[in-house]
């Protein structure tokens, strides 16, 4: 390598370093408005993103980035991956005039609190002209990305580089026939799985909770567990945060929303601390992301053996619940039910939910469906999906934060997260068969291990797909989860 | 005015606007490192702080301001003030190079945490090297601001605008005499006022301190309260957060300091919500700052009148806790003892700690004091000026977390607070004779108004000592502090 190409590669190292940092910053910024912002901030916080949005902009847009991305010429596979990284932000920013992307920041900040209230009060009259805005803001940025491509191919390539919509379509054409048959032949069984009844303290829930995020390989030294309306994980390296919420009635909802966070945060926790605030320093995409919360919550939390250590745990906890045996634990966490909200949601209905979201804002990313019609189109699209009527707007429509903050194209990640971590799963059984032992005892190291040695260190280093076929050692399809989900409630329910 | 002239007014304040967002931010994040980080994120918080003072240097030192300030011609008050502090900053700014304001922003990052950690185990010796590179890079730049004058002189001007170590020097000339005899006279009493005893738990103390809060002025929908080593007070506009600490044997520090930093808070919250944003819309300076704390917590909070309606609310939260009477309890809240810790100091001693740590920082600075012969330096002047021997360095040279993050020229500003509030208080009573009947009743709302429509809502719209002296009607002069101190404890010790 030249003193000059040494010179670049540097230059372009330390810059993206500075803008990794804000990055940081800003994510900060989003977590804090979740957890901690007081509700008269809203405006000024408003202020306060746009302009790091302008910041960070202005960082990606640099022109000397050009110019050193011209001279560079890295020598090793990690300066290679983090000069594409630099490359890529750099070309997709060029592309976003900065008025636009300042201008999607400010809006998106605000339209988050619109759509909480409105979610709150069930109005979606209140929030539609708020989405109509983000829509617009999102469709001229696709646009602009696109370059006379497809808006929502541009807006998903964002989340999971290198996928296109016509990929998801494929990806689902594989699911959906056996997934909607599973779903018949659960439904059609003559067993019937009760749900949880009881109320659990929210104080020993969140107890609880903290030792599940633990087990599965969260460091609280490097972060941190607070309440949020909405569950989500924010942050890289040394500062990544996690949230939950509790329902006295629903512990497994608090407990799995905490084990799938912290999937994704063991994933940032993991990342081979060399790469701290580099391009390739995090996730490398968002479906390899959720692969990392999904194994964890469901091949690994949902598992018979893991199921059967927390069954012993509640007991410890709440005491005697209702719930005697370990197997009927285990039917009761995994019970299969149409339901209204995603995030609930049973791995069976899990993919039809976002099959639904997919279809709807592909729709109207590319203008075929007017923000007007949209409740209409999901209510139409759940009763023949779900065969269920949506009773309220916070149960359809509202109950999502993705669009409200522009999150157009991220949807279908969740089941790309899903197929991924069906392969895993069959990789890691197949390099730990004994790993029942484990999970009973509700020792997941091994398990940790393997994720962070075979995947989670990588970081950006690889792409999406390469990423989980190194970890996985064969191509990811659809298959490994598709047999897995027909073995397991086969099982369960009996057929 | 010119078409280029509004253009250029527009152009700076737009970018002002701007940079107080982002400065916002950057002190967002000095909240959340002292409330809710999470350990081992240190090094990393100091990359992210260090790349936002590198964000805001490069704005405070954009090269357009220069034009824009030479061709701007603002017609009102409040746009000749916005632009006067804009051509203050840009100034100050350019003098500073850009990797030293980088460089403090790191090493104040993390030695904070050093400082914490050596301050937990009373061990100057973890701390020493630590202070020694604040203290070289502050005085670096120190040298830069002054430009061949008082390297102290030009740190104090960024807290306090237009005040000189001369200044201050005449200022403890004129208080140290009769606050030393007033010291003597109390000590020397033969009345005899013990402390409060006894245990109060800290949720009951965080509840009240809550309703004191809000007593105060304080909006919580526009800020928050949470728990720190150190109580401050962080933000501007819409979001503007205090924090405190909790002692079970020593409910009065809970109380006071959430009074004191109500205090700022309510000075932050109370600027012309026209000024949001503005280079005006915070408080003008450190010592008109430390007036509205002060005023709310001594002159205010331990009046006779206030704390008959606090001991009653105490009796109501804590139920009987051996002080019968509210002459008593005044007395209590009142006690005169010296004590180590500054934070805690009665009103009588708490400037001659003040004049304690102007007098080593101003050594220091100057390049008189060794940072090696600090600590003796410090117990050498508080035995001299309390007559007790500090027993450890967490009581004694190790207590305050400001010379760890490079506030030097910060402390006088406290006593130039305390001098403000006895003027304000004198006009206050002046105008509200009859305030002690609302005071008996824990209603604050006719001060409070007072205060901001006299002061507070005029941000940085005149210069600090005007700023008090249009809410006072005269111009600021030791005498009313003084007074009231002579009087005040004249009565509670009798003589």
């Amino acid at each position: 390598m030249t003193e000059t190409a040494a010179a670049a590669c540097e230059a372009l190292l330390s810059h993206a370093r500075e803008t990794a940092a804000l990055e940081q910053v800003a994510g900060r910024l989003g977590w804090d408005q979740e957890t901690m912002m007081p509700r008269g901030a809203a405006h000024q916080r408003g202020e306060e993103m746009a302009a790091m949005e302008g910041v960070l902009h202005a960082r990606r847009t640099d022109p000397r980035l050009g110019d050193w991305l011209d001279a560079a010429d890295p020598q090793d596979a990690a300066g290679k991956a983090q000069l594409a990284k630099i490359r890529r932000g750099y070309e997709r920013a060029q592309k976003v005039p900065a008025a636009l992307a300042q201008e999607i920041a400010r809006v998106t900040s605000v339209s988050q609190g619109i759509w909480a209230e409105a979610r709150s009060r069930d109005d979606v009259a209140a929030f539609l002209p708020t989405l109509a805005e983000v829509v617009r803001l999102k469709r001229e940025e696709g646009a602009a990305l696109a370059a006379g491509g497809d808006l929502y191919d541009a807006l998903l390539d964002d989340y999971e580089p290198g996928m296109t919509g016509a990929g998801i379509e494929g990806m689902f054409a594989a699911l959906r026939p056996r997934l909607v048959s599973l779903r018949e032949k659960i439904l059609g069984s003559s067993r019937v799985v009760a749900p949880l009844e009881g109320l659990f303290t929210a104080e020993t829930q969140l107890r609880l909770s903290r030792r599940l995020a633990a087990v599965f390989g969260y460091d609280f030294e490097r972060g941190r567990m607070d309440l949020a309306v909405h569950p989500f994980c924010s942050g890289s390296g040394q500062d990544v945060r996690i949230t939950t919420r509790v329902t006295e009635s629903d512990p497994f909802n608090c407990f799995y929303s905490v084990i799938h966070e912290t999937g994704h945060a063991a994933y940032e926790q993991g990342v081979d601390p060399d790469y701290l605030l580099t391009p390739i320093g995090g996730g490398v995409s968002m479906g390899v992301h959720e692969s990392q919360s999904r194994i964890c919550e469901n091949q690994l939390g949902r598992s018979r053996a893991f199921t059967a250590w927390l069954h012993g745990q509640m007991r410890e906890s709440f005491g005697e619940f209702g719930i005697a045996e370990a197997e009927h634990f285990y039917a009761t966490v995994n019970r299969v039910a149409p339901g209204y909200i995603r995030t609930e949601a049973d791995e069976v209905h899990y993919n039809l939910h976002i099959m639904l979201r997919f279809d709807l804002e592909r729709a109207l990313m590319r203008g075929d469906l007017a923000v007007g019609d949209l409740e209409a189109a999901w209510n139409d699209r759940f009763a023949a999906d779900f065969g269920v009527k949506v009773d309220r707007p916070s149960n359809g429509v509202l109950q999502d934060v993705h669009w409200s903050i522009g999150l157009f194209g991220y949807f279908p990640t969740y089941s790309l997260g899903n197929l991924y971590a069906g392969c895993l799963h069959q990789a890691l059984r197949r390099d730990l068969p004994d790993l029942d032992q484990d999970l009973q005892a509700g020792d997941l190291n091994r398990a940790n291990d393997w994720l962070r040695d075979g995947l989670r260190r990588h970081g950006g280093l690889y792409a999406p797909a390469e990423t989980i076929e190194r970890a996985c050692g064969f191509a990811p399809s659809a298959e490994p989860l598709l047999s897995y989900l027909e073995n397991k409630y086969g099982g369960i329910y009996g057929f």
